[in-house]
């Protein structure tokens, strides 16, 4: 069975994997937006976590047969079933299944894996539902399809400036695929492949500068978890309900209380916030203190966002890097002087940003003025 | 201001265009898959009229640049509008919009740039709603947005194929671009360019046969139209909402009538009906025949579809051909044989087919033999 | 190892095949133009035999995986070595070798490898040189590099559209991969990607009307004929060597005789002659009345060139096609309508040139039109 | 009258462009390739400065209408012709014009513009061969050709990245082109520009570290260099010949001396020297150590090469950057922490190698171990 990809051509399939996308949990992926509320400002971004999904099998399975002789299953299927566990928008709904749930995406994808008809199908056919998802906890060869290098990035990467036209997303897969290889059962990389890994870096640094982190779409963002955590604090639907619907469903649950109703319309109508502050984070100025300052301007919560962006401090790019005869060289940061500066450029990012609708302006920047000085 | 699309970089578009596309007239577009149930097949075919409608104002304004002087700013608005009245999942609705309402999305999207928000803006603009719509029903320029080698063809063969990842719609739009020019006031090419022009109807033909005549395509959109209609009969929504409404809008009015949801519940979770026939129409076989067949064989009209692929005998590839001093030689169809067997081909096309839910198979298969013979 | 390509990415070769391309006769091909004399029209036409004869050797190897389990090392060298024979600027010194030697660029291919230093090799390995010719006869699976949907156009097809920037050379490739099959133990195709087939046989047509058939190339093409065949009639070099010759070395050796000397200069500073006749051949009006006309104005032959396109009327398209079950369905050409036509046009076409030098234009002109009427 | 470009489709030239590109000094660069070398390592690199300057001159033109009202003719013409002077096989001849004629490319192009053909065209179109002449000295408006985010470079990267199929050279064009601007009557950028300036010089990086810094290339391009100055040393050619020839034409004039010719022969069999030394640079040892190592080995001068990798300290990337509102913001380098982090990593580089004939290798590592300690 082959499914077209504009990324890779073909995708083939085999019956197993037939089996496992015919399942409702994995057809959801479907209706989930792989970059949430991105299409409001670039069209082209409205392509699903399903294509990605494809996609990331697909890169997986290569991958995986350029560092070892033997067919892995359960690797490929951690890569085809890596995103099971999104809710609606993607990451757009990240922080309420940690506030409501008290659990994440990663966690609950390996859940219904374990438990679902998926689960069944996989230990039917005589495979591991633990090996999988032991490699979706980054276990072993789980960097294959996790790690710095591995097939969600390479995918998302490429497939989201196919879709969305910008030129960063371009990277040598080639080189990284040719120069991959193990170092102590964990994917590594040949000193001669360093290359390619800062490639696909320095793409990752671009996507985030002109596509993850832009302002519009994080002021969608906001606008959407607001009227969610509206909808949820009013009882107008179960958050457990975040790890089974698709962006369709949520807007109706949304939609049926009537403020985050409100609130949500104007995200799909394009009626955004507007930026009162975007720029450096300041010590002692955090989400309360703001919304302090935005209530004692007599700005209903409904009617402003906070957001900021900074860096997760993750050593990730400590892939090894190895020479030819495979001994052990150093970590790619170490001997990259051009992923240490990402390094230090992405880790120093600390933007705080507050919009509000329109016509409270000029009240929400007298109000910011107060708060900041 | 500039918005980024995957085929052809930045998109300029001016002030006015700019208060135009912020209507929610023009938004809605967002909201409708430009290719309806095709994602089904490809998962890459989720890309909106919205996308589509700003890449045919780009090529509009290109086309015109190449075949006159002046700006002509209606023309290049009627590319951008042209697809204002569609319903729900594109050309799924047309038959419903027909039905139900006696009209079609070309009428229809014409009547809303008069009456709306956007006519407002044209008018306050010092520009001409009547010349634009004109253009939109074909009149005088109106071939470079609508004709055999207008902008909204050039746009969506390209960008299917794009998006989809189907080699076929990579058309050669320089020499188009470069070859067109006017005759008796109309669009036309040169001799010089009917390569180019054979190069857009080949990629036409091949897009037909894998796109979108696909037939598990036209299974779900046929279970798509089914629903809607039972939907209507039950007054589940008043069928004027088809030309206010986004794909989500008609799942969630769909979804409301208990037997029509269940039917279009099957389309999102990809249980399509198999088929029974998928050959050649018969004479004397029309739709009543095959739904008194299917009757009989007990099985209810929301378990089998009937869908016909027939091309209408337009004989718009009438396209003029002129020579480098700008004399009639003929039309299109007449000085290329390949244009001419591409007619040929397109217009002895009359496949019927019948699909049932799976358990229906026997029943229907032995209800087909006797209808058939 | 690996080489980087712009069509594949990177082409892996063996041991084997890396030794092969080390051999003198293999470099050789680093000096031929693959596309001869089309760079005077298209900028980018300059790229090598030996480029795409390393793209032939990886999709000969693509294929082969598609329709049998076993390596054929013999038919992905078959692949490799399958141009070793051309001549300088490749097909336009075909009619040279003809001439002067009695054989052609695959005859004199095949010879190269049985009696080289790559046949030595080739057996050093324990491989049959007499499979692998018999391959490039065409024997037995020889239909996957040089058939109707084989290796060599595949690649040739879609790497001139790449470094010329034409938009027809983009095939089906996926398609036709994944539906290659044998029958009688021949490359056949099944029904379901016949499409496939159409777009190959297509993207071929466009390429010969806008590139292998452009007059401009076709004018320097035999103005260097004629240069060769001056140079060789008074002795500049010895014939044989057409076939161990580069682009640069035939240069030197015709610009050693002075008369083609100069004619060959004219190309390379493209001053090209200037059609005096292009249309239809006239049955009775062959290339001998043609050179008599031409004298008669008194036209020295380095002055004027003749040039006829005719299709050869190979029945090649026969290529079979299967249904699912592997059965026989019938010949492409009986089952597409579009084959078929292309076949016809491609059958009905006998176009003749007569270019002279600019001066000659209005004597040339009197002649043409005496022989005509 | 237009040109097909693989990278921009349709380039077009007016009447003026036209005649100037049939003019011999123009031709010429049809046969010169762009990337000198590199072919031995990347089959596709044997693209044209003819190409790169049809593509650079269509750039101009298109950074020019975006950066002023008027045309801009002799800044267009200064895109066109600032390539004219390079010698044979492009930048491997540089030192050779250095060394045997105390000048350089750029010099020796202005001055074929201003006495040759050419010159006359565009002084017979009322055109000043001064203004152009300025704009290539880098004065006014110069750096829109020559610039840090000149069409020079816009062109040539992405061009080899398309004919080589590396994946680095793919830049943000359009954001590049939308956001220049002019500071004090030269070219600068938006400060929201500053990730397209960005790409273009992390794309220029890795196009240094994979293509024009590969080692195979640098000792093919000094296995040139050296026979080349063989061949003048002993009076083959007249190095003011370097400036009027092509590729084909030294090679004929290098073999014509035989020690020249045999060394010359090794590169286009690609029987280069292998590495001995290849790594940092050490102080105190230059050139003439090395050499008389090698002496002392009994490795004659025509069995050798030395190459240095050493970053120009230039500070090119001074790039103004301005705000909104056109005021001054700093200059690049300052700006970007990436930039800045890209000028260390390119001024700190200072790599030697030297390499040897096969059968020297053994005495070559002695001599170099002596002389290391």
């Amino acid at each position: 069975m082959y499914i077209r990809d504009p990324l890779f051509g073909n995708i083939k399939l085999g019956d197993l994997e037939g089996s496992i996308i015919e399942c409702s949990d994995f057809q959801r992926l479907r209706y989930i937006r792989q970059l949430g509320f991105a299409f409001l400002v670039y069209p082209g971004a409205v392509y699903s976590r399903f294509e990605h999904s494809l996609g990331t099998f697909h890169v997986t399975r290569d991958l995986a047969a350029n560092v070892s002789e033997e067919d892995n299953e359960e690797l490929a299927l951690a890569g085809l079933l890596h995103d099971l566990g999104h809710g609606p928008f993607s990451h757009s709904s990240d922080p309420l299944i940690a506030e409501f749930l008290g659990t994440n995406h990663e966690l609950a994808g390996m859940e219904k894996v374990r438990r679902g008809e998926i689960g069944d199908i996989i230990r039917g056919n005589g495979l591991s539902v633990e090996k999988l998802t032991g490699y979706l906890r980054g276990e072993s060869l789980g960097g294959i399809v996790g790690g710095v290098l591995g097939s969600d990035r390479i995918d998302y990467l490429m497939r989201d400036a196919l879709h969305i036209g910008v030129a960063y997303g371009v990277i040598d897969y080639n080189r990284i695929k040719g120069k991959l290889t193990l170092y102590n059962g964990r994917p590594a990389i040949y000193a001669s492949g360093m290359q390619g890994a800062e490639s696909l870096l320095i793409s990752r640094y671009f996507m985030h500068m002109s596509v993850y982190f832009h302002h519009a779409g994080d002021i969608a963002t906001e606008m959407y978890r607001k009227a969610a955590r509206i909808a949820l604090q009013n009882g107008a639907f179960d958050p457990k309900e975040l790890l089974e619907m698709t962006d369709d469903e949520v807007i109706i649950k949304i939609s049926s209380e009537k403020e985050a109703g409100k609130l949500l319309h104007k995200v799909f109508r394009r009626k955004l916030f507007k930026r009162v502050y975007y720029g450096g984070a300041r010590p002692g100025i955090g989400e309360r203190e703001l919304e302090d300052a935005m209530a004692s301007a007599g700005i209903p919560q409904n009617e402003y966002i906070i957001n900021t962006q900074k860096s997760k401090e993750d050593h990730e790019e400590g892939l090894s890097v190895v020479s030819k005869d495979g001994s052990y060289m150093g970590r790619l940061e170490e001997l990259s002087p051009l992923v240490k500066a990402l390094i230090n450029i992405s880790n120093s990012r600390n933007i705080l940003m507050v919009a509000v609708e329109k016509d409270r302006l000029p009240a929400a920047a007298k109000a910011m003025e107060n708060v900041l000085n």
